[in-house]
């Protein structure tokens, strides 16, 4: 009897961005519990269980995993990116706390990956380097009003700013609203980049800027990186690098 | 003639958190470049040359990795953890950036690892499961009223915040007044983790509060993660869990 969830995220997109840690714990579950196309990430040489759900089910799928783990199984849920960022780690968590007293003897454990930030910073240089937030601009569980004062917060304070779920198809004037508020405290000319579909075959990553960026390339699979006073694009030959430097010597005052 | 210079991440510590892309790129390269303790994780399988260098030298590390891809060569430089956030990307980008004419025909990739932040965060749950922001506490190269400016923004919107390089011998104070920037805007109960050595075999995490957290305990290879107002603490008989809802319902509003 193992009673064992482990939540793992298998990386944005390709499979040599998936951990060997989390590769040796797929070989050895019973059960992969996840979002459909993430379980179909998982190479078919791991002989578990696949139990496959639709998106927006978290809390149900959570249960399940729960469930299987309390029967005695070795549950993995798969998550795409890190599992600890915006993702199944803490629907499981979550649902668990709503039941403190059920699944008592299941052991909970997260495996970290890269998250979509990172992979897509990484495409284009370091625009991370620097102090950074990482937002999700979803108000399907948190109210609109929080995520204006996050954005207006971390504008202000000049922050390097990484928007996920950035642009829902019911509310897309929210990406604009958002954008709005940063650009109170950045120039027209701050760098932004724009990915999707990060580390698949079908990749798009965008550098461009605030006064230029065009909202209708936006939606739910892309995410969008939006750099702070100090960051600069580096235009060269041998390719477009987009970095924050370490050094925060002469920084412009933010307006508003 | 490859003139190419890649920044890899190895990740937090232990070897399985290095991703296959890295692995790939370490057995390829003609150089290795980076900090000693760094070059010492990589597998002796690697044939390629070793140029191991101090701590704090990271423009100089710069410049030779630039030189040496410059000359023909295949230079990996080695990161611990994400080499895009706070690490070796931005110091390559930087001094490429001081000299934009030299080292033009340099091709210049970058990629992705774990970062500590995202490995402590696994250690105990999900605390990063919510917006976040990470920041370093180095004043080394930005003015510390930047640092102030940044922490009194994150607390007052409710971010979870993950601090880098938490406090130096030279200025041991500052993490306390960090301490108390973000204790204007939480409850002394609000969850923190400290994390030492994550991934290594000397690792220790602690889950505490910021009433009680012990300052003492807290230096540069030591991560910080403070919690929002919704971060909460499982304590189960199978182990203590903590994380940031997803859900964000009834939001305590915010002191100061």
């Amino acid at each position: 009897m193992s009673c064992r969830l482990t939540v793992v995220g298998l990386g944005p997109g390709r499979l040599d961005w998936c951990t060997p840690e989390v590769s040796a714990i797929l070989e050895d579950a019973t059960d992969l519990v996840g979002y459909a196309p993430y379980l179909a990430r998982v190479p078919q040489t791991c002989a578990a269980r696949r139990h496959a759900s639709d998106n927006r089910v978290e809390a149900e799928r959570a249960e399940h995993a729960l469930n299987l783990a309390a029967d005695g199984g070795d549950v993995v849920v798969v998550s795409s990116g890190d599992p600890g960022v915006f993702a199944m780690a803490s629907a499981v968590l979550e649902r668990l706390d709503q039941d403190p007293s059920r699944w008592c003897d299941v052991q909970i454990s997260v495996c970290p990956g890269i998250t979509a930030a990172q992979a897509l910073a990484s495409r284009v240089g370091a625009p991370l380097g620097h102090d950074f937030c990482v937002i999700s601009l979803s108000d399907v569980l948190k109210p609109w009003s929080i995520i204006e004062r996050r954005l207006d917060a971390a504008a202000s304070a000049d922050f390097v700013i990484a928007l996920y779920n950035p642009r829902s198809r019911q509310r897309p004037h929210q990406f604009t609203d958002a954008i709005g508020i940063v650009s109170r405290h950045r120039e027209p000319a701050t760098p932004v980049i724009v990915g999707r579909h990060v580390g698949r075959d079908e990749e798009s990553v965008t550098i461009t800027d605030l006064g230029r960026l065009d909202h209708a390339t936006i939606d739910m699979s892309t995410i969008v990186i939006i750099g702070s006073s100090t960051t600069r694009v580096l235009d060269r030959p041998a390719g477009c690098r987009v970095y924050t430097p370490r050094t925060y010597a002469d920084p412009r005052p933010a307006a508003g």
